[in-house]
């Protein structure tokens, strides 16, 4: 997607770095990382400069990479695995990419890995913004339905978190579809949910739409509910950490109440992952093990203050304790469909989505 | 209740002014207002340096003090009344309180009226302490009924926004059970709200219960739905600005979510009101003009910085806008029962709870 006009990815590489657009400092500052080692890598995707399931999967894969131009042997490459997959636990996206280039690498001479797994990571990459695309045209034939219901009306599609392209390599998950509406000329309106205690909605969502130039307005992650019994919410879309078999639908935390008030409201709820977010070993979302965070990311906020410096304030009593689970787990029984590259699919028909995989694949 | 072991109350007369806690600048410093013109209490109620549905009450009750030591004809009382109704719209008992007033007020000699004035403010202030210390009692039962299934652990009771002392005159609404139930020796512990955008959960509901020794942990607003799901909510409990006829319940924006999550998972959940706070007019809550709050609330935030001084940091991009509806409404059908003075009631016996008070008053 484009910053001030200029096309970008999430991560990239150059010559022998990968190169990350640090997102622990936007919206206000547009800050490139260049990394050279997978502790660098680990320490990015740990404090969240690169975050996002499909954007943790590529950071690790090119992670591996890092670490396979340090040093290639099989041990290595296996303590290497071990630390990038030790970064963050609830996302699926991470052990699947650090996986999948640990089985392409070690059945290759050590002399060749590196080049090699730079090919590999960019496979990875690569695939994901295809993906991407794809999740987008199958979401907006969803958004075109509603505005074929009503034509003189902007349709309003709420969203927790950030699950746009800065969550992916490119295009986004639950933002693809609104950024194909918005460019097919449909009239979108985004309620981007602010999503403490990261506020990765009002910084980064909201970042991205702007820059797009989508219309949207940032609400706090209470006033969704509200919106809803007012008619004025068409459907929600949110990404994934990771969907189980039958269509659990593990996301930022939070995003259970929406569902429920979506399901209480008969608004659509909709998760939007490419197929590799699906945890097909896992038949129930109750298994996923919860990232509890570090509570000072609840004690305390991020902004910008007057002089445009970025600045910490704390917003509990010195006094007080806060607790910080990341991440719920929203019931198959409230999500109207899963939208993959594959198509949009009722929970309890998810399994599909793998049939049509394997059969691709044979 | 008490701040390093002195006794106060939310709002005091002091000689002929009226003193307030400025609660914008807890929880990191105690600041005391002193106000003089009706005026001036027009802005700390619209500021909200006094907040909480029976402060406001109390607080436009002195409001009408300060309006008669000015001048107390008729028609001055009226534009005063019409003033401190203005400032905000929600809570029923702002109106209430003034009306109250200004029917007492009306039917005196002008010249009386300000001595008058002071007394018919400060029965309605203590009224709200004796109604707050029954709620507690009434509350006290609740909570004993879980300790009595365990004996072994605390109660865990989930509470949004401010409905404690702050949110009163003194001995809170929501909050009067849990410390009730603290003071019997009861094992309690309280998961607070943040409550954004403007945070009185985790500035005035965890600074008065550290204040009290309550053990208690902040979390952001989309984590009680998680804890819920994971049985570490024995009930919840929340204040209200305004109960209608048949049980719908009025209360901060985001109160809604937290009902459906308990309703979800079968956690008890009550809103603790005084009567006052009951519109017997409105048979729905639909009807409820819902208070529309200034964008910038969601834009910043504010907190303590590293040198301790109280900073505000824009949380949202500069190129976004924010929309900020400061109440939401709890259908009857997730509530529990509500706690009020005179008893507990289902929210369709709701209306016992009138015919109590009529033959209370016959």
């Amino acid at each position: 997607m484009k910053i001030h006009n200029q096309h970008y990815r999430t991560i990239w590489r150059d010559a022998d770095t990968v190169c990350i657009i640090d997102q622990t400092q936007l919206p206000f500052a547009l800050v490139i990382g260049r990394l050279q080692t997978h502790i660098q890598m680990c320490h990015a995707i740990r404090s969240m400069q690169v975050r996002g399931a499909p954007l943790i999967g590529a950071a690790a894969a090119y992670g591996m990479v890092l670490g396979c131009q340090q040093q290639a042997d099989d041990q290595t490459l296996q303590s290497v695995a071990k630390q990038l997959m030790a970064t963050r636990p609830t996302a699926v996206n991470l052990a699947w990419a650090v996986q999948r280039m640990l089985q392409q690498l070690l059945v290759i001479p050590v002399a060749q890995r590196a080049q090699a797994a730079w090919a590999f990571a960019q496979t990875i990459a690569d695939e994901d913004v295809v993906q991407n695309m794809a999740i987008g045209q199958h979401g907006l034939g969803l958004i075109a339905a509603v505005v074929t219901a009503d034509p003189d009306r902007a349709v309003n599609i709420l969203t927790h978190c950030n699950a746009g392209w800065l969550a992916t390599v490119d295009g986004g998950t639950a933002l693809a579809p609104i950024y194909a509406a918005h460019d097919a000329g449909l009239q979108v309106h985004v309620w981007v949910d602010e999503t403490r205690p990261r506020n990765q909605g009002a910084s980064l969502t909201a970042w991205e739409l702007a820059q797009h130039g989508v219309p949207h307005t940032v609400i706090s992650d209470n006033a969704g509910g509200h919106l809803m019994q007012h008619g004025q919410v068409d459907m929600v879309i949110v990404g994934a950490d990771r969907v189980t078999h039958n269509g659990d639908v593990c996301n930022k935390i939070g995003t259970y109440l929406k569902a429920l008030a979506a399901y209480d409201q008969r608004v659509p709820f909709y998760a939007a992952v490419p197929t590799p977010t699906i945890d097909w070993q896992l038949a129930q979302g109750a298994a996923i093990e919860i990232e509890m965070r570090d509570a000072d990311e609840v004690a305390y906020m991020q902004g910008q203050d007057e002089d445009g410096q970025l600045r910490r304030v704390r917003v509990i009593p010195h006094e007080s304790q806060a607790l910080n689970p990341a991440f719920d787990v929203t019931p198959a029984r409230l999500v109207t469909g899963i939208i993959t590259e594959r198509g949009v699919y009722r929970p309890e028909q998810l399994q599909l989505a793998q049939s049509n995989a394997m059969e691709h694949a044979q």
